[in-house]
C-alpha cells in the first residue's frame, strides 16, 4: 500500500464511527503497521469502546471454520447488528496467508456496508497475535460493531491466544478429521465456552460429538455453577444448526454478564493488551540499542565465553 | 518434581562437565523451572560453550523426524562424538506432549551414557521455546556435547524459530505427505539449509524431490556464493542415505565457518537469547506490578473506555 500523508486522526475515526468501511479499513492498516498514528487513534476510540461482544472462532484446517463464520454473519445481521469479522492467521510468518484464501466465501457479505472482514497475517515471530489482535478489535468495537468474530486456525497455541482475547470462545470440530491431531490438542477442552461439530451430516458426527461431551464431563467443567459448554451440531453450508449455536452464545454472554465473568475477562484482555504494548515499547528501545551495536556488542561477548547472557542481559536493561 | 534444596551450582555444573547425564539432566530442569540458580549456572558455564555445532531438525508429524533423529544420533556416536538431543515441542502449552511420545525410539541409545537425551515442552504462550530452548541448548554445550540435535516438530512458526537456534537446520519431509500444508508453509524453502526426503522407498518421493530442487532453484538460493540446499533422500529406518546427510551437514559447517556465516549466526543467536532474558526481567518487574494491582487498575481503566491502552502502557513502563 503506498504511504499517503499524514493520518488526520480526528477525521478517520469520525468517518469510521459513521460506518465508513474504508475508514475502519484505514485504521486497521494503521495496526497493522503499528503505524505511529495509533496512539492519537486509541486515544480519540477509547470512549467508544467496551460496546462489541467478540466470539473467537478456531479449529483445525477444514472444519468449515469460513463457512461457519459467514452463517454466523448472516444470523446477526437478520438481527440488524453491525457484524466485524477478524481472521487471523498464525500459520503465515514470512507472508499474507494462503490458508485464508477461502476468505472468498464471506465475499456474499462483500456489500453489506455493516459487514467489516479483515483478514491478518501475524508478523514477526514474536506478539504479532498479541499486540495488533487486540487493537484491531479495539478498532472494531469503536466502530459500532455489535459483535466481532475472531476467527483463527488453530494451529500451535492460537486457541488459547484466540480464547484470551475473546468473551466467548466456539470451538470447531469436524467428524473424524484429524481426530489424532484433535486428541492431541486437549488444550481446546479448556479454552472452548461452546463446541460445534460440523459437517454433522458426515459418518461419525454422533461419536465425535459423546467423546466431546465425555471429555468434558471428565473435566473441571462438571462442578456445579461452572459454564457447562454445549456441544452442538452443525452443516455451516446450510445453516442448519446456525440458530442453537447463536442461542447458545447468548446464553453464554448472559452467564458471563450473570457471574461478573465478562467484565473479569475484559479486564484480563485489557492488561494482556497493555502489557503487550509496553513489552514492545521496551524492544523498541532494545532496538535502539541494538542499532547503536550496543546488543551484538553484548552478544559477541556472549559468543565467545567472556560473558554469559544474564550478565548481558542485565547491562541491556540497564541501559534502556 | 519435588523441590530439593539450594542448588550447588558448582558441584552440579562440575558434575555435568564431567559428563554425569543426571546432573546434565538437573541443569535442564533448572532451565525449564527458570529457577533463579541459573544465573549462576550460565556464569559458571560461559567460559566452556561455543564448541558444540547445533542442528536443527523440523518436519511435520509424521515425516520420521525421531527415526532420522535417531540414525543421525547413531552415526555421529560411530565417529566418538558426544550427542546431545533436545526435542521441543511447541503444541503443547498444557503439558508435556503426546507429540513427543514417539520419543521412545531414541531408547535404543538409552544406555549410551555420551548421549543425552531431553524432551521440553514449550511454556506459556510468550517467548517459551525462544527463552528456554538458547539456554538448554547452552547447557548441552557447556557439558561438552560436539553436536546437538535441536529437533521440533513443524507447526505454526517453529521452523522458523529452530532456524534462528542452529548452525545448520534439516527440513524433513515425506514422499505425498500433507502436501497441501507443506507447500503452503513455503517458510522452510527460506530456512532449510539441507532438505531430506525421508521415506523415500515410498512412491512419489521423486516427484517431492523434484518439486523441492524446483522451488529452491526458483528462490534466492541459486545466487552464486550463496549456500545451494542439497536435496537429499533417506529411508532412516535402515539408515539409508544417513552417510550421505552427514556428509552434507559438513559440507554446510565448513561452507559457515569459510564464510564468516558461523560466527554471525550464533552471534544473531545470542543476542536473541540476551534480548529474551532482558524481556523476561522486564516483564517480571511488570509481573511485580500486577501483583501491587497497578497493571489491574490500568486495565479496569482502559476497559471503562477512560483511558486508552497505549497511555496505560506508558503509566506501565514508567512504574517499572
Amino acid at each position: 500500500m503506498p504511504r499517503r500523508g499524514p493520518v488526520d486522526v480526528t477525521a478517520l475515526v469520525s468517518a469510521a464511527r459513521e460506518g465508513t468501511p474504508r475508514a475502519v479499513a484505514r485504521l486497521i492498516t494503521l495496526v497493522e503497521n503499528a503505524d505511529p498514528a495509533l496512539r492519537a487513534v486509541m486515544q480519540a476510540l477509547a470512549p467508544h469502546t467496551g460496546r462489541a461482544r467478540v466470539i473467537g472462532l478456531t479449529g483445525s484446517p477444514g472444519v468449515g471454520k469460513s463457512t461457519t463464520t459467514s452463517a454466523l454473519v448472516a444470523a446477526y445481521r437478520e438481527r440488524g447488528a453491525r457484524v466485524g469479522v477478524l481472521a487471523v492467521d498464525p500459520t503465515s510468518p514470512f507472508s499474507g496467508g494462503a490458508l485464508l484464501g477461502d476468505r472468498i466465501r464471506l465475499s456474499e457479505h462483500a456489500l453489506d456496508p455493516e459487514v467489516y472482514v479483515r483478514s491478518m497475517a501475524s508478523r514477526g515471530h514474536l506478539g504479532g497475535l498479541s499486540w495488533a489482535t487486540p487493537q484491531a478489535l479495539r478498532v472494531l468495537d469503536g466502530a459500532g460493531c455489535d459483535v466481532v468474530l475472531l476467527e483463527t486456525v488453530g494451529v500451535g497455541q492460537s486457541e488459547v491466544e484466540v480464547a484470551g482475547l475473546a468473551d466467548t470462545t466456539v470451538v470447531l470440530l469436524a467428524p473424524g478429521m484429524g481426530d489424532g491431531v484433535q486428541a492431541a490438542k486437549a488444550g481446546i477442552l479448556e479454552v472452548g465456552d461452546v463446541f460445534v461439530v460440523n459437517k454433522a451430516d458426515r459418518d461419525g458426527a454422533d461419536v465425535t460429538v459423546r467423546d466431546l461431551r465425555g471429555m468434558i464431563s471428565l473435566g473441571d467443567r462438571s462442578e456445579p455453577g461452572l459454564w457447562r459448554p454445549p456441544v452442538l451440531k452443525t452443516v455451516a453450508e446450510r445453516a442448519e444448526g446456525v440458530t442453537d449455536v447463536i442461542e447458545s452464545l447468548d446464553k453464554h454472554l448472559a452467564w458471563l454478564e450473570e457471574h461478573g465473568e465478562l467484565r473479569a475477562r475484559r479486564t484480563r484482555r485489557a492488561a494482556r493488551e497493555v502489557e503487550a504494548i509496553a513489552v514492545r515499547t521496551l524492544r523498541e528501545r532494545m532496538g535502539d540499542v541494538r542499532a547503536g551495536h550496543g546488543l551484538d556488542d553484548l552478544a559477541a561477548e556472549v559468543v565467545d565465553g567472556r560473558t554469559d547472557p544474564y550478565t548481558a542481559a542485565d547491562r541491556l536493561v540497564a541501559s534502556l
